[in-house]
């Protein structure tokens, strides 16, 4: 954890971390980790239960067939939650990635979508310091979650206030979502909390550095975070996997300005006006503008 | 259209058929169309209002940036309804696949989701005796429509009871969902009206025949069917662009039977129990089983 | 064809036209088209013989099953091929895209791929002045073409030297390639003959302007192709369906002047020896550069 | 070992194991290994180089960059070529993972497609008792590999008789091939050395059980092998991740024994008398009709 907070130190505009809980804080260390957050001026953005690396979970989390599983999920998600209020973090993140299914006749979706309701609904409350969030993602670990995009989280919170969404733009890619349009269904339904920004190849949850493929789905979605005013976290969620992590972190925070920049040099108002349009050599040519091509 | 109905009286245990608005029906041909179908025995299990072919829908329909257009839609939608229930069938099919956008910057997410909602509330009080029912699709005639998945269609209408939906089963696999979910899904909302069944290789809506691609897929959605017990049609939505299309449909019977056999074979109480053990071999089991293989 | 022609003079840049045998060119025809080229000043880059639009290819053309529509097709090629050789057109585009399959069982892989190398053999020598190109493509009108990737294109004409390929941009696309790595394994079997230029969505040949999507990808294209020295057509095959036809081909130009003067903002060199590092950083640095953003 | 081997005398049918270079087999056990499957009546189908999990793969194995790296990986195939002949196995089954690339500008195509034809070279004459495979993938670990599919697995083989082909059915659906399709084109090159049975949802390698979702393109592949007189290994790629791994290896054998007793319900020359007709109705009933449904 100092190898990594140090490094972190390295990393130009860096305000945050995420943690994962369990792998980064306990009971024992919780403190200690506060510390050495402060020391180096760094804020928790996230915590993030482990509900998806233990064999307990193999068989889904929130969402398990068996109930004592499900009773477990929860208190994990509660505990996280406590530890996230004392840590001065604002939220936690529901990762049901083992909740799903992997063949056809191995999940009785009706019960499923129930569980996974009632599970949310018993976390949502536990600490009013802290917002669930839920992470939608459409596969992997399962070859099928069920909690899959933007609409189908917004419809699982119907009524649940509390709770909110973190959208993965990689996710929503590779989901087959165009992300800036996943970012204002959100929005628009108050549930737009948080960003995890990577890219892919749409087949897979590649976790690759931003600007890799998506430049005008990304120029897209950094006007809609502006004109939707989102104020939350931009975080990475990239697996650097044959890279220098400092320098592929570094990489994304040029790309994210690039775009924020774009958006700047033409203005919120004219790309809305070219929107509004529907024009498609309009838009092609806002966007050759926008980039400075 | 006689051409049409008489191959239908070949087709074996064909009880009606859909017809899109103008194409088939209209204002002066209505009577005619009603004595047609009376002779020959057939309902008309659907009218669909023709909202993607004409050029005045290619900037959208329900959802178009031109508030007369939006008003044109409604007004189609609501002039079908009351043929619909002048000629006893009880449905219209609304498919915004006009509403959608091509390329980045070319829609309003905002609005264009505001405008569906505000559409569909506009035709669903307007004739008690037909049901409108949305058929979402992922894409095409646009590269991305608006109202592409169940969960997106349902949060789309929350609160109007009066819409439901059309489960194009093509439709839902083409866009990355496994279609009994979808079923679940739809039926737990109230809202899984009626059916389109085909098949293709789910990167396109390909429009083949039952028993293509998805036989275990078709079984499980067989006992989702039977299990939330099912009554509507069953109806054809496939393209035999180079078969025969009476021998077409005909397979398609085949296969639906094959399916509904099979899950008869087993009994549901013995899927129910094999799904809620989550355990894959059991399935796998089941399903050669099922199958008589 | 008068009037596509004058449209056409009003696209800058505009060098010339593909035309379809006999939609656009028959023997009665041939002169004044001819003279329609001339007086506007442009070349006619390629024809393509239509084996994919009348009902006798529904079966498949080169590769048919039935011996006489495989001679027909052959026959057309050949018969185009010397239109073309009369109009001074250089290439004869071969797309077999009615030759594949929809259903399994419905294809004899073995014979078909012999069908289709004996139909090349047949066409390739029948005119000294026009070269034969073979166009790839995954999918549509069949839901499997035969001739899928640029290297199933290669291996079916290993020893065909007088037969080339056209890069069709947002076939390779389509089919899961990296366009640029196609254009490299082409050229370096001396077969990257014609370009075709357009963009898509990945899973469908969506035919859209370029620039839509992959800036990255066709700013490798641009690189490759500069540094292949290839000195062909870059013509667009785009269907701007709600577009202004001349617009939407101008955006298209623009875009690909973008790419080219970024390759040449760089430098060949740079960017070679930053493919050679197999590094993504370094890679990610140089495409934000190169693109001047 | 031991573990592994004695809960494989448990599944019925097995004749054999594949084992991978370092991770089972070394200089100091081969003897040990070769006493521990001839006590159980096992053979070793196959030793795989380890040429993908290791940190000095990162960039590339036998295509790397780094021409050392590239020579040490063909001094791994040699040595495990070597204990091959030793252990009277004869096959190795060479599998480019690492060789290709995440993002565009971090490989040159050119000389990487070189390198990879000059290590297979290197590689395939060194030990006459031992055929060298080549396993091909679309991605993974790497995005991109450079060998995605049969098609291009052939290219780069030309005029390398020596070595072979690995068909890891699961890799064929992921690439989008048809794997019949693919066998067959193998098969015609001589080069449908080995099979891999598994299965998956077409987007990445999930390595299903046989039997989850793919049941017609299987019906068509144990066809063509019966008709290609395939008589090489069948061996299972599968990782039961929450699964029981014997009773996931016996499901697959149920399945594959489903599928060669339905071609020969109906008989061979039935099915080729019904591909020739190249009727896709025909083709749906003759499957319903095989697997006895």
């Amino acid at each position: 954890m100092t190898e990594m907070l140090d490094l972190a130190t390295t990393v130009e505009g860096l305000d945050g971390l995420e943690l994962v809980g369990n792998w980064h804080v306990n009971n024992d260390n919780i403190h200690e980790v506060a510390r050495m957050f402060q020391d180096r001026g760094f804020k928790i953005s996230m915590l993030v239960p482990d509900l998806w690396t233990q064999a307990k979970w193999g068989k889904g989390s929130i969402a398990a067939p068996d109930a004592k599983t499900r009773q477990a999920a929860v208190d994990e998600v509660r505990k996280v939650m406590d530890w996230g209020a004392e840590l001065g973090c604002s939220y936690v993140d529901v990762r049901p990635g083992q909740d799903g299914y992997d063949y056809c006749f191995q999940a009785d979706y009706i019960e499923a979508w129930k569980w996974l309701g009632d599970g949310l609904v018993a976390c949502a409350n536990h600490n009013d310091k802290v917002r669930v969030l839920v992470e939608y993602k459409l596969k992997e670990p399962r070859t099928h979650c069920f909690v899959t995009s933007a609409a189908k989280v917004l419809l699982l919170l119907q009524g649940l206030d509390k709770v909110g969404v973190l959208l993965d733009v990689g996710h929503s890619i590779a989901a087959g979502e165009n992300a800036a349009e996943a970012a204002a269904l959100l929005a628009s339904h108050r549930k737009l909390d948080y960003l995890h920004l990577n890219d892919n190849y749409r087949s897979w949850d590649d976790d690759m550095m931003v600007g890799a493929v998506h430049l005008v789905e990304y120029l897209e979605l950094a006007y809609w975070l502006k004109r939707l005013v989102y104020k939350g976290w931009l975080t990475l969620d990239i697996f650097p996997y044959r890279e220098d992590g400092v320098r592929a972190a570094m990489q994304c925070r040029e790309w994210m300005a690039v775009f924020f920049r774009s958006v700047d040099r033409v203005g919120i108002d004219k790309f809305t006006e070219v929107i509004r349009s529907a024009d498609a050599c309009s838009a092609s040519d806002l966007v050759r503008c926008a980039l400075n091509m």
